[in-house]
């Protein structure tokens, strides 16, 4: 089965994101998700889709984690990023960290966020403009609904 | 119905927890998780029960979190914690995050934790001496499995 | 010679300020910093201080600090903080972190801070509000200056 | 005048570094630092220097930073780093942060480790083998004291 991931960036863990027990401290990676998110935007030429257009923005209502095997100081992390779902006004990214140097699985996750009119702060439909791009780039992979 | 939190701590929002949208940055969240389980631990004098014997740790295996409004920047949030459950080699803690002035839900959350053998890093059974101390404290609420 | 500091606020150190040396991140001090310099303004019953008057704000200019002994996760900090000079458009706060437990000299640290008007980003002078509040609570321990 | 500086590290400002105010948090320099400082080792081949010989560690004893321009959401900043000094016990390392899109200066820096004893925490000499490779990359801009 093709790998559904199409796209990643990497990361080197920095002293400051390890904790007392050596490893990563956990809530560490959602800083590291987010770091994929906005690359996988600006790889889609649509940076300014945290506001893509004036009165829009879309702020996480969900976030969740597993994590499979500890990363370390320094470790080079490969950060995969993808959209799974677009919905009528949310849409679903999954992430996957593997350790470059040990090629291992170190967390799998999840985000959902909500298309927000920036004022009323109530839910409006995803944009067409991202999701059309995001069609465009994950191809069959990607599931629609609405 | 009553309500199964017995146990919360607050905490108020620091500025570096803020980002660019003005709010709490989401990942933050996991911090306050954090801070949450480590004083409800030192409520039952186990401060030391993220080693309560030698050669045992629990390191967080999930973490989720759904956001339902957003924290700014000097608010007060009551971080309401609970061991929720307890199987055979892990356990459950939920969480519920309350803005103390509004009395708004601002997030729910939950992270599931696994007891390891410090040495080979393998799952072993939750120590009774923990399993007793939370059954004393969270009473009929707690669920317990093998 | 009597303590020029006036004012203090505990911290307890979480598990994700620590680093994989297993003891506080240097640079976490200067989040301590920020919170006891919150907590001052919050005293003194300026807490919009940071935009006292509209089109006001004071960004920090100059951050340091001298660390003299380690700090643990879970150890509590007593952190010391007063405006040690006023200038004619900036001030100089000191800070203080003591080891409550074992009453040791943590770290000492200083921020200048710079009063700018919002929209040219340029200095201005120190409010009198926030100058009149300040010599209040400091007394004789203030330099002022022009 | 050639340049000091013949080193540097490149970062991309992340979403949870900046804060309400819209500009990354005044701490996060020190973390840029920090993964500038690691860069610098690495690229010496002594990413091991964090404890080079067993029994030994660098401890930063000082760290400050001067402010001079805002840095925002996904600027892309350049961080020079060099060891302006090395002395008997201990080592300086100067910073230099550019907004790389303005070429504006951001942030200079400087923080100064004590190389100390693991077991009794007492500073000792600085290893000849760091001083030597230090000396070869820095040449004539490096101060060395006795």
């Amino acid at each position: 089965m093709p790998d559904p991931f199409h796209f990643s960036t990497e990361i080197r863990v920095r002293l400051p994101e390890t904790d007392a027990f050596g490893i990563v401290f956990h809530g560490c990676f959602f800083t590291y998700f987010d770091v994929a998110r906005m690359d996988y935007v600006r790889n889609l030429g649509m940076m300014d889709f945290i506001r893509p257009i004036s009165g829009f923005t879309a702020p996480i209502a969900h976030a969740s984690c597993d994590f499979k095997s500890p990363a370390k100081f320094d470790d080079v992390l490969v950060v995969h990023a993808r959209v799974a779902e677009i919905g009528r006004t949310s849409f679903t990214m999954d992430f996957r960290v593997i350790h470059k140097n040990a090629n291992a699985l170190v967390a799998t996750g999840k985000t959902v966020q909500v298309v927000v009119d920036e004022k009323s702060w109530k839910a409006i439909p995803v944009p067409d403009a991202f999701r059309t791009k995001v069609r465009a780039f994950e191809g069959r992979d990607l599931v629609e609904r609405a």
